[in-house]
């Protein structure tokens, strides 16, 4: 049986648009005499709808979509496409479905049972866990239709859930292993959902089918990277990451060679970050891109990665110098600029500063200058970008990193500002290992960038490290605090020491108000701030402090 | 036998403040010869303790708190405290459970069965739902022991949930109902909670002792409003809205009366807002508020309201004059400002903004001025309102309503900056609404803030009806759209104009990432703004155009 697999790129809710991007899809496999192709987990709708699923107006637009989908199918061509289909039953309002479309209609509906509410996963605000399920029949072979989190329940100690999807349909027994899926990129993700696959394949003795989501929606990315695993774990098809793909993979092919070295880590985080940008400006209709550049880091490589995504010429990079700006930050950024290639120009800050300090008359007077005067700066600075923004329709990207974000070492309506977080979810020291990963085979980000000491040029020869440790351990803790969930105690005993422990959990539970209004962040870790991570504002916590 | 409800504000996380607390309580009930004292659902971590759920040290220092709490009870005094328990087999890592104490003990744990996930609630992210459970025993009495959601499957035609968790203990039988609950204020809620208990009382023949947290946490505010209903369905006792209580009642009682105009919508609308603006500073350790006044009404009300919640004296109203601020603004805000008895304070904005009009050149010139230099206006302001806050520690208000906030009509960064939205769950129909009820006994509210046409004062002789439709008109369609889900032709058929219909929802559809950035928003509504609408932000849905 020849399957295609469909690595598709939805625009969320669109699902007339997405519809006739499909139809063109089924016609291409049908032309390639494809049996049954496949697209991924809720590829109609896109994944996730979230509260667009509570307008009474989507299903009507789904069973209409489905019916034209079906149309183009017949006795020796059938479709998969995942989509919400309601439930009439007790219980949530949908079930998430895979819809199976054959012999010119809807043949039948596959309902996902296990529903990840975890993380950024909402699963089981709007959708009801399916019964249990058969296999179904397409020419002569059985096949376990799964979706995504179905085949998830495999950590032994503990299991999240109850059910095991793909045991409860060895009875009737399948050929093959079909998981119909929009699990989103994080570092180290894929090697688990092959480790996954892999279980299940050797389990089965089975051949294991992955269809992935590609295509990023704001904060979530889809890498894609469908692939196919033969029943002895070996992967021997694999498609690309980040990029919309058919791929057709003939199940009776015997003795194909298992594919090696297939990806990099750190080329798919920069292509994800890369994606990230340009789908949030292509399914926006948005065009060019304005950020700060300070000539450090964090907006060296954001000016980079945008370059990158949207071409050069869509990128305008201002310089914002104040009176504390260095000649050597002003000087790296032009070279920087220079090196991408990207728009450069300078709009100093000081006369507009100054114009504030003088509003505020009495409030500044006779005392030393202090955060006051350093958020300030920071403030007209977003003033100035903001009002590009406004101007041209250029859209303002954040330069935030995670570890300033978590310990709240930026400007709220400052530095703060933007409509995407790039580098949101990249420690700092990670910000710095991918800015030397794009400067492997020439420089783009200049050398004095990579190496001098942070600085936010707020006040007079001000150091990163004057108000926080330096970075290799800030990021160790805040790793231990924020994504494992240990408490300060627990983490000095790991052997870091107690009092850059505790200023360390103190700053980031007092900065949790900063990051309730941040930018959406591109996520590539498993704790991202944003839904993955939802704390209460209000509160104390004795572990925090 | 003696029931002691403890209508109780926790704050969220403070385990040891908590219990330290309820100590307080215990010790004063033992002395009033109480049997059972009833303390709300996850009293003891507050409700909802959200992600705090992932730090692994939480639970023992849950259990620590019982055993302390445990050691108060005896043979004659038992109590009932909400927290959360381990799950130790499969599935989610906590019950949300009562802890029963008593005989100097912990005697059982009772986990709620149906968990909510629908709105504000994300209970299935941390939470098991409970088995099928029995009565307890106390001093000769069966009490069915049920948490919130646990008695609220009582939609007739579409179920949410499975179960019926009280007549699940019918075989067994009761004496008496006690529901535990952290039950979130929204406008008409109350009245549902009575109809809800009314049901199971009636339908059982017995009484139904509901008790609710009271307090709030930022966004969410839970109003207390506690009471005991008899077997006939009659309120027989009745605590106080939005303030901590103990309230014995004596379930051996004959006859008591009904009672009955218990409250009054307007006055509990006008103390849940109060409180959350006095928790949020409170819980927060924060002492003064700084808002800008514009003459206008939302700002008015905020100011109004935060006088009344911290004291006048605690509330700074900063004059924010432009060259289009009129004389009648300036004035009308001065008179507010004497009638409450606030801090008043004037800075003029028009300097700065030309300074930041003059750095930007050659980007603003020859062109006739648009929301570029609109924007400029709020966003100093903006600059201005937060320089206070960071020299002082005043505590941004927002003074956004749920209109504005609806159709994007406030700049980001701008006007739309504070630590807490006081009014955006508020349409500006029900400001005025409030506003009037505020004045019903004296002019608090000057009355030309009350009848003069809206306007932003951005550029001469602007009025909000220039961009904007009448807003009795536009309330009623984002209500359709917002908060029933209705799409643009469904509105339309309702008798809406097509024009309008068609704007407000685009307005709606293209200001989703400003919301994304706003304050968090005292909830008031069943669908407020943050997180009880999750909505992407890159999407496209043709309802919305």
């Amino acid at each position: 049986m020849k399957i295609g697999l469909a690595q598709f790129n939805p625009l969320i809710g669109n699902i007339s648009g997405n519809c006739q991007k499909m139809l063109g899809i089924l016609r291409q496999s049908k032309a390639e005499k494809v049996d049954l192709l496949v697209f991924p987990e809720l590829s109609l709708t896109g994944y996730p709808p979230e509260d667009l699923l509570n307008y009474t107006g989507m299903f009507n637009e789904i069973q209409w979509a489905m019916i034209e989908l079906a149309l183009e199918t017949d006795d020796d061509f059938a479709v998969l496409v995942g989509a919400p289909s309601l439930n009439e039953g007790p219980g949530k309002p949908w079930f998430n479905s895979v819809w199976f479309l054959a012999e010119g209609k809807i043949m039948n509906l596959i309902h996902k049972s296990l529903l990840p509410n975890y993380d950024v996963f909402d699963e089981d605000r709007h959708f009801e866990s399916g019964p249990k399920r058969q296999p179904i029949f397409w020419k002569g072979s059985s096949l376990a239709v799964v979706i995504c989190e179905d085949t998830w329940n495999i950590e032994p100690e503990k299991p999240r859930y109850h059910r095991d999807v793909l045991g409860e349909m060895r009875e009737v027994g399948f050929d093959l292993i079909l998981n119909i899926t929009a699990s989103p990129y994080h570092q180290g993700q894929h090697k688990k959902r092959e480790e996954m696959a892999r279980f299940h394949a050797v389990r089965f003795g089975k051949p294991f089918v992955y269809v992935n989501q590609v295509g990023a929606h704001t904060s979530l990315l889809f890498d894609g990277q469908s692939f196919v695993m033969n029943g002895l774990g070996q992967v021997v098809l694999q498609l690309q990451a980040c990029k919309e793909e058919l791929r057709i993979w003939n199940s009776n092919a015997v003795s194909e060679p298992p594919l090696e070295n297939r990806y990099n880590e750190m080329e798919v985080l920069y292509q994800s970050l890369c994606l990230g940008i340009s789908d949030f400006f292509q399914k926006n209709g948005f065009k060019d891109a304005v950020l700060g550049l300070s000539g450090g880091i964090d907006s060296a490589l954001v000016a980079c990665l945008a370059a990158d995504a949207l071409g050069p010429k869509r990128v305008h990079g201002i310089l914002l110098p104040s009176k504390y700006s260095s000649s050597h930050s002003i000087s790296d950024a032009e070279e920087l600029g220079k090196n991408l290639g990207i728009q450069l120009e300078t709009l100093p800050i000081q006369k507009s500063v100054d114009s504030v300090e003088i509003s505020l008359g009495q409030h500044l007077l006779g005392r030393p200058a202090d955060l006051t005067e350093e958020n300030i700066q920071s403030r007209i600075r977003g003033v100035l970008l903001m009002a590009l923004s406004n101007r041209h329709n250029w859209i303002l990207l954040n330069t935030t990193n995670k570890s300033e974000a978590a310990v709240g070492y930026g400007t709220l309506y400052g530095d703060m500002c933007g409509a995407l977080s790039v580098l949101g979810d990249l420690w700092k020291t990670e910000v710095y290992a991918l800015s030397h990963w794009i400067n492997r085979n020439e420089i783009r980000i200049p050398e004095s960038i990579l190496t001098k000491a942070p600085s936010a040029e707020l006040r007079p020869n001000q150091k990163d490290s004057d108000s926080l440790p330096d970075y290799e351990v800030l990021d160790a803790i805040l790793k231990k605090g924020i994504v494992e969930g240990l408490g300060a105690n627990q983490i000095i005993e790991l052997g870091f020491e107690k009092e850059l422990v505790h200023q360390s959990l103190n700053l980031v539970h007092r900065s949790e108000f900063k990051r309730f209004q941040m930018a959406p962040v591109l996520r590539v870790s498993p704790r991202a701030f944003g839904s993955g991570r939802r704390m209460p504002l209000t509160f104390k916590f004795p572990d925090f402090e």
